[in-house]
């Protein structure tokens, strides 16, 4: 990932907003690196975040995604800004069987108002890496509120 | 949804396919209707499953309405068959605020090989429902294989 | 297509804007229909729109069904706003076979800056329609400026 | 590009599907290079190609997107094989203003049925390439057909 430096204020505010997800905590999903535009998020097996098949659900990856997706826009944003996911595709490429889901996202166009994200996912066994699935995201930002993340706001925010 | 009678045999399978997912379980989700080419689930509300804000995180609408999205097209499936999910697009069209999480999946388009649904996720405050997000699924059918359901195995089962 | 009357004004500027695109009418497109929130565009066969096996070619469904989804939308924007096309994804459903091409787009959620959009794509032969594509397109309202159409800004405008 | 050679007969037969098409000879798009798993295809600019500020339309950059991937993919292929586009989403991501439009699609993820390729599309203006479009794309291999090119046949073909 980026060698650049994050300002502390901006790590710590983005770190903030991953932790103020109930449904983050819930996976067991955590910041494992962060950089201008870039964030990667880790998450370990568990026989609840399965499929049939006893392999991570695809939702795992794609909710782990849009997050990390979210985290590494933020990163790039104004301050007082917060932001909302407006969309996203996913294509699953392989069977996520393995003992650690990892999902490493980086801003493709940052925008005044979109910033567009691309992510993929990785499913760890041993030393080994394979991709499962890879991942496009738009991103909305909102000006002058509170900090916040992904997909909490309508893409509308102020017409409510 | 549809009044066509879903065989007792079609039905059993697809809800054991779905109850046999850990994530499903975790998320609370449950089947609530079901008919050919058709498929509600619906998950109450809880911190768990939360963003920022509060409301529902868009991991969980995705979730629901790709495992919906799959039952819905299982239903029209060959017996011996199982299922994967290809891929799926997501726009988050509101704040997902309330007390229950419906997604309502529907083929669009069934095939021999890949099975097009649609599914909109609402949310329920009291007696209203709001639209919050709706998606777009490639299911893809993999044929004398034990039942199963979605994202189990890759795209390409037989290559590896 | 919905019964509501389209004020006369915002009818001509939607016609002007569509036909202001070099695009549409190399392609031979042409709107039929125009309604507050949704649009029907037509295209006749030409051997030149073709793929190998002398279709449609699926960039001609997908060019038609972002036009239309762009000049449903704005049917309901501020007479003084344009729009560009963010993104969008489309299923091919079928071969587009026949004489004639149609989509007929809808607004799934008109915002006060993004607005969402779903449009389908029938091929006709003699008096049947078969459904052959179905997209999802997201669409930024851009405030102030020059009346325009879908994709001719970037997705950040003044950013540039 | 890689810098693997092409078996001449693949080059040949999927520069021939490409050339196939009629709506390619229309925008004038050509392949400018192939390798295994990777194809460039480039158009210059002309007025019946734009939207309403005299750019690139969407649709051109999405065609050839779309035709590239199809084309990136048919080189990994059995001989016997032909394909279709199943789905593909595009985010536009800049303004297509330039001289020429340039797309690179890769193979992300070959397979036994399904493949699914990234393109992304680059606008020249004089020495510079500005990213203004980026898609992903699922593609489906049709065995012991007539060699042929993407789009051409239905997601499930052999049901009609």
């Amino acid at each position: 990932m980026s060698d650049a430096l994050l300002a502390p204020e901006i790590d710590a505010r983005t770190r903030a907003a991953f932790e103020a997800h109930g449904f983050m905590r819930l996976l067991g999903a955590r910041i494992t690196a962060l950089a201008p535009g870039l964030c990667e998020v880790r998450l370990p097996f568990s026989p609840s975040l399965t499929q049939h098949h006893g392999y991570f659900h695809a939702g795992v990856s794609a909710a782990i995604a849009d997050s990390a997706a979210g985290c590494a826009a933020y990163t790039l944003m104004d301050p007082t800004s917060s932001l909302v996911s407006v969309e996203y595709k996913i294509n699953l490429l392989a069977p996520a069987r393995g003992r650690e889901l990892i999902t490493r996202a980086r801003v493709v166009r940052p925008g005044k108002t979109l910033t567009i994200c691309a992510a993929d996912v990785y499913c760890r066994e041993g030393e080994e890496e394979t991709l499962c699935a890879t991942t496009l995201t738009t991103i909305m930002e909102l000006k002058e509120r509170t900090p916040s993340s992904a997909a909490e706001e309508p893409p509308r925010g102020g017409s409510r």
